[in-house]
Formats: C-alpha cells, structure tokens, sequence
C-alpha cells in the first residue's frame, strides 16, 4: 500500500534515503535463469551518476552495487534478487536548516503533511538517490527483455524550450540565456523495439497507463504521452488512424499510436515521452516558510543539476523496462493454448 | 494480474461486453455508513450517456443501474457494492463483417494477437460501455469525498485544435471545415478542491503517477499533464516553483505543480489535464487487412461519436475520483497517531 | 484490501447478501480459449444446495446461474467472467428480531463491531449462499484444471466424531444420540491427482500455505492438515520421511507430506483435510446478549443444517481448485525457458 | 506473484540464501512514528538462532542485525525499513554433493522441478535462515502491536508425542527412546492478548485465514487450528458455542471459537496451534535418488536440529504479528466514521 513496490509480477521494492547507510532494491519475480552478473548492473548505474559537464551535478559517488542475493554461478534463480549501493559520501553535509524550512517545489512539506516528520537530510527518500533502485532493477529487466529480442532506448528531445536532434548538444552553450544558478527542464523520448503484440490488459491496466504511472512516477515527471499525445488531441480522425499494411505478421501504415491499440502492444515500435520541470533545487533566494509557518527566504546551493533531464534517459529506460517485463510475464497466461506450451498437453 | 481491477484499498473491478447480457462493476472496499442508492449512481450514467447534439451518438439506452448488493436501509454495509446496468439494445445490428476484418484505430487486431479470438460485436469488451462501471464506480467514490469536503469536476477546454471556454462552444459549428463523416480530438481538464495535503505515496504511487494511470486507462487518451505538465519543461526552475506563503495551515503563491509535491498532495487544487485523440470509427473509406492478412477496404458506419471528448468529462472525473478516494484510504496509517486516532489509546 | 478477492492471477471477487437481490462472482484472470458453458458451472452449484435428508436444510432455491460475460461462443474471451444467482426467497422470513440480538458462534456481534451496524437479514454477507461465489468460480476452476489432466476430489471423513468411509452413511441414523436440535461438525479430505511437480512459491507463497488459506475462509472451518498434518508432529523423522524412487519422473516410495516439498508440488497425490466445527445455529435455548449489552436468551429456529459438512465437500474442492489454477499460472514465467516457449524465440 | 512478499498494508518482503553474502527484508507500510532501534530487532533474532542444548542445532552465527533505511533519529519514518543480516558462515561447508542429490522430505526435487537448477548450498532459498527476514520483520510487527496493547506469545506444547507444560522439559531426556540421529517434532501455540473486536475480513481474508496461511508459511508446518481446532469437529453445537456474557463490551463465558467469529477478532485471545514435521534432516541413511533418477543413499550429517520445534516459537509469533499489524491496518478504512477520525470533519 504504501506504494514501494513497482510491478505485479516481475516486482521490485526500493528503499532507502540519500544520507542513511545504502540504498537498494529487491527483485521478487524475475525468472529463473537468466545470465546476470554485477558488472550487467553497474554499466546502468554509472549512466545515472552525476556527471557534470555543466548541466550535471559533480557528486562523485562510486555507486557500486552489490548482488546479495537470488544469483547462483552466473544466473538468476528465480528467487528474490537484493541489490545494494552504499552511500559513501552520507556524512558530509549539514542539512539541519532544512529540518525546519520548506524548499519550494520540494516534498519537504508534504511528508511532513504526511507523516508527521520527516528525515531532511539531502532529500531523505525523495532524492534523486531513490532512483538508484529503479536503474538497478531495470538494469535487469533490460537484461531479460533483451532475451527476446526488445531493446529500450531513450534520448532528450527537448531542453529549455528548444528541441534537441543530438545527445551532444545537451551543453549549457545551447541554452539561451543560460544561468548556471537557475534551472531547466526538458523532455525524454523513450522507444522500445522488438515487442510482440498482445502485451498490455484490456481496460485499466493498458500497457499505456502502466507506463503512464512509471514514468509518471519519476521525481520531476509531469507530463506522458504516448504516440503522437497531446498532438493527437488536434487532428482528425482520418488523419491520425494508422492504416494496416497487407501481408502477415499484422503492420502498419505508420504509427500514430505510438505502439498500442486499445492498450494492447501492436507491434510497433512503443513511442513514449516524459515532460521534465526544472529542478527546484536553485541557487537564486527563493520565499518559503519555516514548519511553523514563519516567512523565511532560502537558497538552495551545493551540488546540484541544472539539468536534471540529461540524466533521466536512463531512468526513463528503466521505468518502460520494468512495465514491459512485468507485462511480458503478465501476458503468459492469456489464452489456455499458452498453458499447454507450459506444461505439455 | 488481468488488470479489471482498479484500486487497491478503495477497489473497482469492472466487466461487460457492449452486447453481452451486462455491464456492471463489483467495488470492494467501500466504507460502511456512507449514504448510497441508485439515484446517486444513476444521475452521473445519465452524464456519459450518448446525447447526440451533432457531436456524440443518439444510441438511447436507458443504462438503468441496479445496486445488487453493499447497501442496506440507504448505507453502505462495507461489503461488496454490485451494480449492473443491462444492455438493452445488445442485438440490434449485425456485426459479423468485424469479426474477420481489423478497423485502424481500434483494439480489434490486438484482442487476436493476446487472446486468439475476439468477441467481436460492437468491440466486446474493448467498447465505450466499458465505461458505464467506471461511472458507476465513480459515483459512489464522489459520494465518499464528498462526505469529506472534496470535489471533482471535469470540461473539455480544447476541440479540434481550438481552445474551448464555454461547453456551449461543444457543437459542430466550432470546428473548422467540420466533416460530419470524420473525428476529432480534444482535451479535458479536471480539477479536484478540498484535497487534505498528504495523500499519495512516495516513489513509485505518487498521487501523479496513480492519476496518470487511471487517466491513461481510459480508451482515447493519449496523454496525462500535471500542472503546467509538458510546458514546465520549457521554462526555468525559478518560473516553475511555487513560493509557500507565510501562515498556517501552509499555502502556495502559485500553482504551477498542480496540487502535488513529490507525488503527494499539497492542498493546492489537483489540476490534470487528458488528451483525447479523434475516435478510430469515422465514416470515410479506410485502408486495412483481414485476420488472413488480406487487403481490405472498410467504411464504419452507423452511430458514433464525432467529438468523443463532449461525453469524457464524466469519466475523467470518474477515474480521478477512485484515485482519490483510494488514496485517501491507502494514507489513514501512513502514521502511528492515526492508528491511535482509529483504535483510542 | 476489503478481502472480497481471491487469487492473484485467476482472481476471484464473490459480492452478496443473503437475503439481497442476488450473489455471484467475478473471475478476472480465466486464460482465453476455455470451452464454458452454464450447465458446466450449473452442475456444481446444485451439489452445494441444501438437500434435506436429514442432516442438511431443505431449502429449495433453484441458484440457478447466469454467466453475464466473458464467454463468447462457447469459448471464455480472456475478459472478466461475471455470474450471477439471484435471490428467489429473499423476503421469505421476518428477521427484525436478529437486528438487536447476537447469536452465539455466528458472526452478528463483530460485524457490527467492525463496521458499526449490518445486514442482519440471513446472516447478511456471513450466510452460507456466500458460498455460491466461491463453487462457481470453483466450477470454472476445475473445468481449467481438467484441460490439464487435474482432478480434485472432496468427501466427508469424519461426523460428530466417528471416521465415516462411505457417503451413504451421512444420515442421523450414525451419529450416537443424534438430537434434531443440535449440530454436528465433521471432517472434509480432499485429494488432488495429476499435478505437475512445480507449483507454489517458496517462502510465503507456499502452495500449502495458500491452501490453508483458502480452505480456513470457508465459514466453519477452524483447522486444516496437509498430508499427515498433526499426526506429523508426533512421529520421527525417519518415518515421516518419503524416500525418492528411482526413475524418471521423480515419484516417492510414500506420501507423508501430501504432496508438497518446501512447499512446492512434488507430483504426488495433494492431500488436504478441513476440521469443520458444528453449526452454530442450533433449536436449543442459548443465552446471549443484546445489542446494548442486556442479556437475553435466543433459540434459533428454522431451516439449518444439522450436519453442514455434508454439504462441504464441493466448497472444499472449489477453493482447493482455485488455488491450483492461480498457482498454476502463477507458475508460467518461473523460468526463462517458459517465456521463450511462449514468446518462441 | 512469486510470493516473497507477505501482507497487503504492513508488507514485507524477503530475500537471502543460506550461503549468499546476506539475508534480509524490506518492510513497506509501517506507519511513521514508531520508536525502533537495532536491539529491538536484535533480541527476536537471538531467540530464533540455533542454541544447542541437545536438541537445537549448535551453529553459532552473530546474526548481527543492520537496520538500513526506513528510522531516522529512533523513530519509524514511514518509507521502507531494510533490515540486513550478514551470513558469517557461509564458506563453512563443501555442499556439492547436493548438487546431484535429492534429500527426502527437502525442496532439493522441487526446486529444480521448478525453475530448472537450483542453489544447492545449504538449502539456498529453503533453509531454515529464510526466518530471519520473518523474525527481524515480527519484531518490528510486535513493537506496532505493543503500542496498542496488544501482546503475542508462543510456546511448545507438544513433542515427540507428549504433551509439554513447561519449557524447560523441552530436552532429550523427556523424549522416550531419544535417538541422537533421528528427528522429532511437536506443536507450537501461539496466543495474543488484547486485539480490539473487529479485525479481520469477511470472506476470503478472514483474520483465521490469515493467521493459517502465515503459519502454514513456515517450513515445517503441515497443520493449523484456530481456538478448538479439530476437536471442534467432534463435538455438539450446543457444547462448541461461545455463550456471550451480559454488559458491555461484549465478552463471552468460554472461548472455544479461540478469538474469531466469522473470521473477524470478537476480543478474546486468539489462540493458533501449528504443527511442525520432525526436520527431514537426519543423521540415519535414507534412500534416494540423484537427479538423473539413479538411486542413491545419503546420510545428512552435520549440524541440524533434533527437534526444530524448539527454535519455532519465536517464528510462529512473528508471523501471527505481521498477520495482526497488516489486519489492523487494513480495518483502517472500515468504516466512513474512522476517516473522519483521521481527517477531521
């Protein structure tokens, strides 16, 4: 219930907070063997970490995971697999200021709403850190999809307001105006190929809300589109239905749909994007208020990305890889021919 | 894991054919002691019902709903609530060309692809009455906010690629060039007041990620924003933010989040916005395959909806409905103090 | 949440009350393709009315059931199976008396506790025709399982304290001063033949842990035993023990255990046992309470089952069968080689 | 679905192999607020590990616990608790004959039935150190319960076939005929003391069919009874019945039900019996088979527990407390009178 858990077949629980001892994540359900080692891991992980370069923070954390379970000789064995990442740098800093002040655009006040308290240090379980667990696990679920031959790509294709055609162009030169104590949002483009039609569940859990809701649930996601999205909302009828082609398997003119028709995967390629805000974490003098209510003025320094988004392909990878994977798995059972394969007739 | 359920505290399980004997939905989860009968349920039906008016289908079905069980002298018991809504008018039209040729658009060729056959008529479980036990549903988690101060309410604010002010504006004669024989899209906005601060849950059940979910679930959407939603990734983190206000309880200057902070409830107003695309049935010649594989031509014809979008704001408010009141019980332990509340010390 | 669900992947919602306008069910989950018809689910619903003869009540309801959809052709769609029984006597009896009163052994008293008031007609959702959900959704069950060579068989071992070997001594005339007025509690065996060697999850998911559950939620029951159960914990390792054979398949020399290692299916024979206490609603005088707490005697008259495990078997075997189907296509995406069988490679 | 996680609101998940690098759990739903520090967990921990005295294994693990997230400065934040616990020993032992054996009564066969290969080192996934992750969870279970008064207790009752009143008696010298190399087993009770009326769910989640499936859970379990248990079913109505006892709250003169009604908590004491199998592990030759289906003999040496039982309290507590912590959770939202408790008015 309290919502840790992503996924219902293919399952991943995350946990921990920016400045505590580690955080990690626990993988129940992913099938038994499966070639898995940490150095499959790690590769994700380091694409995450902070890099600097102008748009992203210095924060040089190892971030070496450790498998600490459901591997044996090289594979998965199909029970759970516990990953964990020490938090190196976790005494550094002093963070008592924010226990009684609210960063605007931060979850500082709502766990507090929420829970009564809350561990202000470095963000607690709303840090940027908690999607370390995410990239572990889809790191594994990338793994598995790549089995069957489905590849996750993602990309900015947007920064500050202007589009972006090259990875090479996420720079601080290409912003106009640009001011290295504000920051900027943008927006990642997720495509996966090679998925078999049929993946995805009539009525709620479409493989479009699902990966609504992953994506979604990314820190500074605020808006998803599937296929053309909001764009679809103008056009006609005639103009964004994609024809389908003669011949079999079953393609398609175009896609429009971005991938799913009535919330079931079509073939095509699965086309997501991800609207990013900028970070709230800026250093010009911002109002706020204490937890009594008291006005204040805070600026946020230290180290922090400017540009969150040239870091979030991976994360965006990993959240589309977690929903297929789960709905692969979830597919299975969907006609009784599929049992039969299963366990022989 | 077949993905009928919706919820998981405050829990909607729908099922129906548009020509089977029924539609219906079973809610588990609903408290005790909230004050329920059919007119309640009935007066939201009535709203998605097709109206005509040049823009929705004149399909005249009474969609009378009978609460079959969970109500006892006008309260609910706390048990399940069944309510069935009969299709009257399920054998009026003969739809066996559908059954071996795939319509653009639609979920015809993927329910074959997942399941090996279909039940093809009037697009089985894949139809727009599937959306009579959402309402159905969603009336009665109204009904529950209510009870605590909280409402939801949903109007298209764009059609056809114009901005929409007033739901008079919903006809034909608003649509440039309108074709009576075409679709199209629109989007929907839906905003929710009186929400305590503190609902949703950190990671992956962010109040954002379960709305973005619900909102995706429902046929034509293509897209989900939150707050400023894709234009937040525009513009710089110091426009973005929302200044908190001195006093308590705490408030916001602005609202550009959109009533959450890291996934969860702010008590600023809940502010989402959904893409429709066009409806796929339109009446113009299209190109398409038979399940063979087969070139087809096929023309939809009969009653559809030209602007589907016209009957959506009932069921947006539906789906961002049963989010809430779900959330709204997932949070009641989210701290020992409640629990102390719930059970005296 | 509520507990109205059961199953994670064939997953079974019952709603009703015993005196409302109808009960019935609500499989999401039923793998597509499944040859089900009325008279399938038909046959299992008349096995649990009440039969009289004696031991069981004589009232005559014709249960008759509906499938409302789900089932296209003959042939289940994959899509939620919804059924219905509707209530033929339900205005048959005045039970205003049971409103203030609380009868002993039954569950009016923390009903009320629960959720502050409830349905006091037939014992409202705590009445034995809840029971009408769980065999017909058993009856789905087991027509899957028998596509998979999986028969599963219930019979009465043991009434008001005697080991009974055949059926046809359920009468009055074998229990030893047998009173009319009082119950008799009994004992109900079940066996599975031809499960594959497999299923069930290790750790908390044990195939005989669901089990337990599933057959500990039917009304009465109040213990459950695999294999030799209780007897178990009084003999040696050495004896209890079941030594492997040699030759493939793995089969054993003995079956001791039931049927599960580690809680995971072996192959043999699934050996489970229900202790069913006596019905509490008994002809004799009790003393009890009011709802205010003020003494009061009550005699509960009527139609009741003298014996109500006579009647148990088919609710046995359906919650039996349930588990299996679950667990068997929970089973499916346990290994690597399962998906690339489904998905070819 | 692969069933490492337990409980729907109070959920915890559990990871580790005897001899990986560690065994854990992620609790997921504990409610902020509550005072929790590693001794807490620590001294559960201690109960549970293997301590000699001629019928429990000697191995002498520090089973140190870690707590990892989730408590910042004494107190339960609300987001995951990850608790760890190194495996000190896990290098101790060449168990590669495993590999290619069956051991009678283990899930050695069935493990590999199920996801093609398996851990083999000291039982992998099946050993007994699986109950850390149960208990280092009970405790933090237990500290919830305490803070509501609620108190759970457990002690052997039975073993080797006699009847234990007292703790100490729990030695070989009160086993008839004791042989070192053989194995016992016995019956473990658990009572808790001070459960509000009202927890559990109608149906298919009843508290006792919680509370049977959590037992169950544990490996060696193959029985479980509520209150009166087996007997019930040999007995009269008239003798099973709990008479209720004028005033209020309500209380009953006898408590044969052992604390449910309808499966719902009526305040009495719940009263849980399990039965566990002598451990499969003995030091006596027992036929076999190797995978290949030769037959084969093995003689399981080393370090094993006579009589598992002895060690089992402490586990059979743990689980009846997550089966309370989550149930008292989910009865939150029973009723709309307890939102308005937690919500205001």
């Amino acid at each position: 219930m309290a919502g840790s858990t992503f996924g219902k077949v293919f399952a991943v629980t995350t946990w921990g907070e920016s400045h505590g001892p580690a955080v990690g994540c626990v993988i129940d359900g992913c099938p038994a063997g499966l070639p898995l080692c940490e150095d499959d891991v790690q590769t994700f992980l380091d694409l995450r970490r902070p890099g600097g370069g102008g748009l992203a923070t210095a924060r040089k954390e190892a971030d070496r995971v450790r498998i600490l379970s459901g591997v044996f000789e090289g594979k998965t064995t199909g029970t759970p697999i516990s990953m964990m990442v020490e938090n190196t740098s976790h005494r550094s800093k002093d963070y008592s200021e924010l226990a009684e002040i609210y960063r605007p655009g931060h979850a500082d006040f709502t766990f507090d709403a929420k829970y009564g308290f809350r561990d202000h240090n470095g963000g607690g379980r709303a840090s940027a850190r908690e999607t370390i667990g995410r990239v572990a696990a889809g790191a594994v679920a990338l793994k598995l999809l790549a089995e069957l031959g489905i590849d996750v790509e993602s990309r900015v294709v947007r920064l500050a307001g202007c589009d972006v055609t090259r990875q090479a162009e996420l720079t601080p030169e290409t912003i106009p105006g640009f001011d290295p104590a504000d920051s900027y949002g943008g927006v990642v483009e997720c495509i996966a190929k090679g998925l078999p039609a049929g993946l995805g569940e009539p009525v709620f859990d479409k493989l479009d809300a699902e990966i609504a809701k992953a994506v979604m649930s990314i820190g500074a996601v605020k808006g998803v589109e599937i296929g053309e999205g909001f764009r679809a909302a103008d056009v006609r009828g005639s103009e964004n239905n994609d024809a389908f082609l003669p011949g079999l398997p079953v393609t398609k003119a175009s896609n429009h749909a971005g991938g799913t028709l009535g919330g079931i995967s079509d073939g095509a390629d699965l086309i997501v994007r991800a609207a990013f805000k900028p970070t709230p974490s800026i250093g010009l003098p911002q109002q706020t208020v204490t937890r009594a209510g008291e006005p204040a003025e805070i600026t946020v320094g230290g180290r922090h990305d400017t540009a969150v988004v040239k870091r979030a392909p991976v994360i965006v990878s990993s959240m589309v890889a977690l929903v297929l994977a789960d709905m692969l798995l979830r597919n299975m059972p969907a006609k009784l021919e599929n049992l039969k394969k299963v366990y022989g007739e």
